[in-house]
């Protein structure tokens, strides 16, 4: 009962996901489904991002979280719209949730929405919010077998994020090997080195992103 | 429907549970649900925790993971008896999968089961296994705001190991504050600050743990 209850979950959100991807479409806004282990360093990233690109792209990032709204209080802060959802335990964010979030933007004066997802390796992987395309942050803390540990996520993701590679020299942690390990899950994945904290790489993550909402808005609005 | 599947699942789990711990007490055995996000150090913990009590205390391993068993690898090179569970994409270990496991351990040699559950800091605390209490391993890397941004898994443990903290100098983390929202989540729960690696602090974490074992000893077997 329980595969049968979890298939018709996954596929009424499937559903919603793919109205969202029309709506999203139809306003020519790049969605990104943001997602990581607690502490991976997303809302880090989100701010780096949003400094970065703030008078290049028009973005608004969708919050889910919890229990808190600690985290849409710092994307506040720099001036970017921001939506709140909490799941009240829910460990990830699905395409219901994203849809009420989306009513609250104006929608014809964005490019980019990124949606920074339940801080869980696991469980945002398997539920679509409407997205063009997932990207997944690691933190080399973490250490270097969590593709091959977690592989579903770095199937799902168009890019991979390894953050906090400033930490290299006090960690056990073998880019090459996990690198490798990224490669047979999904052949072609984009990857790049951050460490948001300090800025690093942040650039190259921001021409990546760049791309994508040019190639979206197509030249029209 | 989705609210009424989840309670028949977690009713039906928590009757398993109980009748796992009902065989645990019998056998006089203290069992530990270890839970924590990926790369908190929960697998290192566990390694370091057979070194320092494999001549005091007969320890045994169930390892929760979704695909791989590279950790119970690691636990079996250093001769402890382990039993991996795959749990093929699920997000946290269940009873019933603990009752399994439980089957291929000769529980009349034992003390002490510790159960690792998949790395998430958000499903396992909502499903009992059997155990006598939980423990939560935090990486000081994860970041100081995780208490309120994860508060069930703090207040279902009775122990939180703060992981990593000869790093405390390269990250943000106000260890002050975190202990405060700790204390006010869940008030009186042990905290214990280690640095696995270098195995600082592993002395009293395994005292803490062995004083469980022996009360739940109480001297007969």
């Amino acid at each position: 009962m329980e595969v049968q209850v979890m298939k018709n979950i996954l596929g009424a959100n499937e559903e919603t996901a793919e109205s969202n991807k029309k709506m999203f479409d139809y306003a020519h806004i790049y969605v990104l489904n943001l997602m990581g282990s607690p502490g991976a360093g997303k809302t880090c990233l989100l701010e780096k991002t949003i400094r970065h690109l703030k008078d290049r792209v028009r973005l608004a990032v969708i919050e889910g979280d919890l229990f808190t709204d600690k985290d849409a209080a710092r994307i506040e802060k720099l001036g970017a719209p921001v939506v709140q959802i909490n799941t009240v335990g829910g460990c990830h964010l699905d395409a219901a949730m994203v849809e009420k979030a989306a009513d609250k933007l104006n929608l014809e004066e964005l490019d980019l929405i990124i949606v920074e997802n339940v801080g869980n390796l696991v469980c945002p992987a398997e539920f679509a919010v409407g997205e063009d395309e997932k990207a997944v942050v690691i933190s080399i803390t973490e250490g270097d077998d969590k593709p091959s540990k977690y592989p579903l996520i770095f199937k799902e993701s168009a890019v991979c994020l390894l953050n906090k590679v400033d930490l290299l020299e006090h960690c056990d942690f073998n880019m090459e090997g996990a690198k490798k390990d990224i490669a047979a899950l999904h052949p072609g994945m984009d990857i790049i080195e951050i460490y948001c904290k300090k800025e690093h790489g942040v650039d190259a993550w921001c021409d990546w992103l760049v791309k994508r909402v040019e190639a979206k808005k197509g030249g029209a609005k």
